[in-house]
């Protein structure tokens, strides 16, 4: 089963500034051969459901390990049946929406 | 690792009413041996990590069995390493502080 | 328009112990007369929608106060037009699916 | 109060394509003249609390009158004392520390 993933990790008790902890995970999920993309509040993934949650899962390894007593992860996850679907095609069927009506494409 | 979770699972592609999927998906949980707290906008769930993950990738095969094309999930999760923390202790603590100051107990 | 939110508030620079602040912001909730529910991961809350975010603005105004310098929120919020839906009636649609069948009510 | 938000709008009871429904409020926001950024998992967005806020709203109302029934919408929002912090510096904190150790830049 394919999943799409939104995924932000927040560290807590080590002050105020956590991006050292982020690009970790990102290096983990980047490791674990899966495609993704950053954003301004999380990290869209891309894969089969099993990969996915096992890099999440070291993602929580690794963050601890760097010193983090508590991590607070929310993610956002799709599945569907009806047909396969891409992070890229998610971006595109919306932006081909908000094209002018009348443009030549 | 133990962790905290608290899932919601939205079929898409059913019409807006959602309880039965719902419903299923807390009889998943329930069967994998979980504690579990159902609440209006969500499901708290406490247990190791593989066996929670485990349940919610059950529970997206269950929901699209019964129909649903496409499933939207939202997850808050946490781990800590400072101390071991339940779902009631959670709620607990947050309690406490509620209780006016000078009161007997 | 009538919202339903469930509302997370993690403050970030505090330490790993954010009940206090969590307690903070449940009292302006209840203070601005919302019908709220405590859960382990945030507090569903029932109401106007411009109420319901003038609160949640509030909470970030009184947690940033008590010496929080970064609030990291998370929120579902759900309306409808179909119906009118309690934050009670939510979790009854839920249980009486979970209601074996053949049981007397 | 500045706020940075992640805002992810799932309209219900439309079937499975929402992504009309998203470029709809894609405009609302962009009318707002809010900065955004649209990814594939729900759109960043940067501005005044009371702006932003106003802005979801006006989606949900639009979302609504397109005629979905029901909407279940998430948000992560993130409010900071101690410095500014915009969606470029958010991506560009992780992005510098992706960058291998003894790189030129």
């Amino acid at each position: 089963m394919k999943v799409l993933v939104d995924l932000s990790v927040v560290p807590l008790g080590v002050g105020v500034s956590v991006s050292a902890y982020v690009a970790a995970c990102e290096r983990v999920l980047q490791e674990a051969g899966l495609e993704t993309a950053l954003h301004a509040y999380g990290t869209n993934i891309e894969g089969e459901w099993d990969e996915v949650f096992a890099a999440v899962k070291r993602c929580h390894e690794v963050v601890h390990a760097m010193g983090a007593p508590r991590i607070s992860t929310t993610m956002r996850l799709g599945t569907r049946t009806d047909r396969a679907q891409s992070l890229a095609d998610k971006v595109k069927s919306v932006e081909d929406k908000l094209r002018p009506e009348g443009s030549a494409d």
